[in-house]
């Protein structure tokens, strides 16, 4: 892949950043600002964005509109993008629930789930048993699935998943799923998150400054 | 730091391996057996279990069960780990249901939130209202705190926590918190892990291998 990986985790949190500062009213804003509120140097910020040219300088700052809009079109965001939930337990009815998602124009338009008792289609996001899943997904050509099914059902789910056209797969299930070519996991483990913060903890001495475990820190 | 921060990471990813290979009843394992479930190099393996005194050898392999009990003693889990969680919404009330956490020695011991409606102290795992968090975490000395609240509260319920005697915190509000010296800080943005998965699906040309956005990958 010809772009680093980070620099574009990195362009997604300036993003996130940069989108409350616009709601917050924001016009303008330095490249220290935001390389603050991100936790990089404002060198990194200037440089990942005369990578992807993003203009703007040091002496006059950045227009918040002008940065956010670049952002989105460059992160693929002009378009609403659907997203499909498997598992609609704990996690899966929390993540339908959470309005994060929309106010970044991810909308999860259906959840699927093995045990019909859970599955209900008067919902504002329906719950459809597991067997219509490659239907849908391949009728509606959805790229982007979400798996929160317990450990044991998950490769399974995702082999449907990416026989059914999806593309990539946001996994919480723990364990490391595999994909075909051209598929992209992006896999989020609860218990390993919990316990590298442990870990980090019981190591720190007081004289430490804060430590992050930021993916891209 | 001393020791490196993927480095740790990585013997998290081990363990959540070995601990699986163990429930299955496998007695030994070879470093690119593990290897391969964590998508690292043999190699990487190797060098990691060297560096923190790990031992067995390329031709007989590894003892799964004391790889587990060594691996439990150095990332601190041989005593449970008591945690709270402040905000009792979707995410928070997903995780206080979630299996895996004791499974791995963490104990959601209570959970805290502004809104006394959703507080309730007959549950397995008490709601109580955020006035009494401080009083609560210091008297039991809890050094781990989850933060599920809104955006706009979490760096004031941070700081509360932190005064507290909380030492790490795993948090779930879409921004970067600021901790005192010597404190820890994980952050899980849950719309910047959906959003870089899309942009890597949209970006990904059919040809490429699979991408894992994985934080140590």
């Amino acid at each position: 892949m010809g772009i680093n990986k980070n620099s574009i985790i990195r362009l997604s949190r300036y993003k996130s950043v940069l989108t409350r500062l616009r709601l917050q009213g924001t016009a303008k804003v330095f490249s220290d600002g935001i390389a603050d509120a991100v936790g990089v140097t404002a060198a990194q910020v200037r440089k990942d964005f005369s990578i992807f040219g993003l203009s703007g300088n040091k002496r006059a700052g950045y227009y918040v509109d002008a940065l956010v809009e670049r952002l989105n079109a460059i992160l693929g965001k002009d378009e609403v993008q659907d997203v499909v939930i498997v598992g609609a337990g704990n996690i899966g009815q929390a993540l339908m629930k959470y309005k994060g998602f929309e106010r970044e124009g991810i909308r999860i338009v259906a959840a699927f789930d093995i045990d019909v008792a859970v599955c209900r289609d008067r919902t504002r996001i329906p719950v459809w048993p597991l067997f219509k899943l490659s239907r849908f997904v391949s009728g509606r050509r959805i790229k982007i699935g979400i798996i929160a099914v317990p450990e044991n059902a998950a490769q399974e789910v995702a082999d449907i998943m990416f026989k059914s056209g999806i593309k990539g797969i946001l996994n919480f299930a723990p364990l490391r799923l595999r994909g075909p070519q051209g598929s992209v996991i992006n896999n989020v483990n609860l218990e390993i998150e919990l316990e590298n913060l442990i870990y980090f903890v019981n190591l720190s001495a007081p004289e430490d400054n804060s430590t992050f475990l930021n993916r891209n820190s």
